[in-house]
């Protein structure tokens, strides 16, 4: 059935194992340092890294929490073994129980969340450290649009080759690079608690909400084009609010201006360190 | 003294305060979360910020890790009574320490740093999600073209009003804001250990380095018309190697476009909510 998110995958795939190996390349560093959870996401981006640079290149952590599920671990083994890359396991139990202690947060399952994933971010940048290696990220747009991730946690990579994918786009790439089925079948989560799910914390499903998405926000459609196009109201509704109410974290930090040369607005600069 | 780096200081500060007024308005947040160091950079974001949206919207907290010196904390309550603002203290040493100890970053001081500064981020996040506040910058621009700060710790913030005010014209907003002396003439320090310092670790000052930055970074200078226009090789070269070797940090993350509707790339959006 075609749509509007097909993709020519193959050429797809070029581009972005040629912007791995460049961006590698420009950071003079050796290497990329990914966390696979067990998900498409972190799959995809890691088989990508590893088309481009090679599988000694690409070093992978999981990073499980005090109550992911165990299933998760064992799926990023299953990604490991498939693509030749080896796996460290860090358990975060031992800091993230203290820091949801110190600050409170035992009743709020949103703050652990985002406690969860900036700690996550925090060891996967200190191994970069460690390595020399660039941070692999693995979000892609339809939770960057939908605001379905934590803004210096999960959504902080040194490169996001899935940046631009819709998630559906993500699932028809990693059955084009022929990925595990068990990982490419499974549900959307963010491993919080065994049974959680994106889909469900959304109330409503990526294959459907991303047809929503592109119109919305690469063609710009009103929410009365939508209805008229035959989308479920309830459906554009709640698509429509997360794309509002998380709005902000798509410029998650704004800076004032004062010259004409404020980094980061004006300039968009290469990576690459020539005057 | 007259100097190329002077600004029209009520003005400047007119400008950031409207900035924060309208940047609070538009996030539809009610108050202001902002580390307090005991340096300068806090103290002049914080004090911008109680002008802006006033004081009962402005909570400070210092972060003090197992290494602080005690005098940090004593100038965060110094400039917190300044400013008639509360300061709650949150003591990082219950999780910093399994967290290096997580990573085996014993032995590495900047590692440690980092660690530290993507925890304080951290836990101002979540501060800022539990009491409904966008988290307040401290951010100048001398250490972001210098790349002395932690991407994603640090610098990390929803608003920046320091960011593009060099560390020079941050001392001179200090004073003409009134704040108290000590803070203003403090050595700038990350305050990772006792003693420590900016300018020792980068071998410059930031009164001298902020002249050459302002010449190679606005003005476009050559590092031959640096040395014609009387800087001291030894500083000009130091200058250049910080500004090269860490100008990734300015793009903390390189997003694969192949829309054209890449988030954050095409894109400039207001961060206020409205279709």
């Amino acid at each position: 059935m075609s749509s509007e998110l097909d993709l020519d995958l193959a050429m797809v795939e070029r581009a972005l194992e040629t912007f791995l190996e460049e961006e590698l390349g420009v950071s003079g560093l050796n290497e990329y340092v990914v966390g696979l959870s067990g998900g498409v996401d972190s799959a995809v981006s890691a088989a990508l890294a590893v088309r481009a640079v090679g599988a000694d290149k690409v070093l992978a952590y999981a990073l499980p929490g005090p109550t992911s599920d165990p299933g998760s671990l064992a799926d990023g083994r299953v990604v490991a073994e498939a693509l030749g890359i080896s796996l460290d396991v860090i358990e975060l139990a031992s800091v993230v129980e203290p820091l949801i202690a110190l600050v409170g947060a035992e009743e709020d399952r949103v703050r652990i969340g985002n406690l969860h994933a900036r700690l996550r971010m925090t060891v996967l940048f200190d191994q970069s450290k460690k390595r020399g290696a660039l941070v692999l990220g693995t979000s892609n747009k339809s939770e960057t649009l939908l605001g379905y991730s934590t803004l210096f946690g999960d959504a902080a990579a040194s490169v996001q080759p899935l940046g631009d994918l819709f998630k559906t786009q993500v699932w028809a790439l990693a059955e084009h690079l022929k990925l595990p089925e068990s990982v490419v079948r499974k549900p959307p989560t963010a491993d919080l608690w065994p049974g959680q799910s994106d889909e469900s914390e959304l109330g409503f499903g990526y294959r459907e909400a991303d047809r929503v998405l592109y119109w919305l926000h690469e063609r710009g459609a009103s929410r009365e084009a939508l209805l008229d196009m035959g989308f479920p109201a309830k459906l554009v509704d709640r698509v429509i609010q997360a794309y509002l109410r998380n709005r902000f974290k798509w410029r998650p930090t704004v800076l004032a201006r004062i010259s004409s040369s404020a980094v980061n607005i004006d300039r968009i600069l290469p990576r690459n360190p020539e005057l």
